[in-house]
């Protein structure tokens, strides 16, 4: 499964131009919109223990609510990457490898340590 | 310009099997995790100003550290998708038409108010 | 045990001052800051389950972090509320007063639906 | 002016015991209700350029919002510190030594450099 990112941001170019919102669609604004919906997304979550939580994406209405904040996450994310001129695929090659680096698999293993502190 | 989702996912899931991570990879510790890179990214715009943030992306340093913070968000976000089973192509689309319906081009045009505000 | 709101504002605003930040202490910017700490308070516990998370804060090494993050958000606080000129104590028993209305004892006991849905 | 933190926790005691709400008042969970606060305080400016943000606080209505979500993250806050054994005050005057130290007026004055890049 592939998601169309030269497409989606198109459409989000032509969707902020037909609003005329462009002037409100700076880097800082659109960092913090995603951090706020980041925070929605969180806020399905922030009452239920670790079992419901497991359990709550299987629920069609919860999963529904998901979608669209992960939705709205995401399409953040894609108007912040044109806006700034970042290709994904390569901030997201460069990440994984120094993920690699950071977090050699013999040192992680199962513990959630920060890598400074491997 | 395509991101390959389902490979990506595919190797998020073997980066976490081989450091024993799905045990801290739940739902809810994602969407925590989630809202801190989101923090994280907000943190390089924090102090600048508007004509200071607007210009910040085309400096190569700022670019750098801000695609680490892009990628950090959109592996989460994936690595949610795929442990909540969400298809990320339905959930967009499906968002998009909310958006459109929510923000008519004529009522919205030139001001930020909320839809529940048009 | 009470906290001295004027006395802290006060240092906050010298500690500024000194260092020529009023510039950057916009409300705005202020809330991103907010977001971030209250990201960085969450950070320590993004990877625990219920059990941990539930006894960190006896851990003496944690307790101390934990503190430090409780204290940025706090400052910060304070600050948005002294150059938005809000008066704590009076947001603070309006929100009280707000959340007994919005959130009655029958209504609400022993679940955690926000209160639209009650 | 002061804050009477000890009333205050007692009373959001009681008001989380009449609703038998402990049970989802964890350090984690209410870590996480306080990153989404936070991030509604943010989303009150979010759209706002520097002028208009700068304004934003002097408009009663908005200043009304302002002060709701100021109080939200007060009293999530003050909620953390109870169920964590904090003492507040403590960890406020250790803060401020802390920032003392990594930001010395001569070297942080003017710019918004992160200490470690002093």
């Amino acid at each position: 499964m592939s998601i169309d990112i030269a497409s989606l941001q198109q459409r989000l170019r032509a969707f902020s131009a037909e609003r005329d919102w462009d002037q409100f669609h700076s880097p800082k604004n659109l960092a913090c919109a995603l951090s706020v919906e980041a925070a929605e997304l969180l806020e399905l979550f922030q009452w239920l223990n670790d079992e419901q939580a497991a359990l709550a994406p299987k629920d069609p209405q919860f999963a529904e609510r998901l979608g669209e904040e992960v939705a709205d996450v995401l399409l953040y994310l894609l108007r912040i990457a044109d806006v700034s001129g970042l290709d994904l695929n390569a901030v997201v090659e460069r990440k994984l490898l120094l993920n690699a680096q950071k977090y050699p698999a013999e040192q992680a293993r199962g513990h959630a340590r920060k890598y400074d502190a491997l």
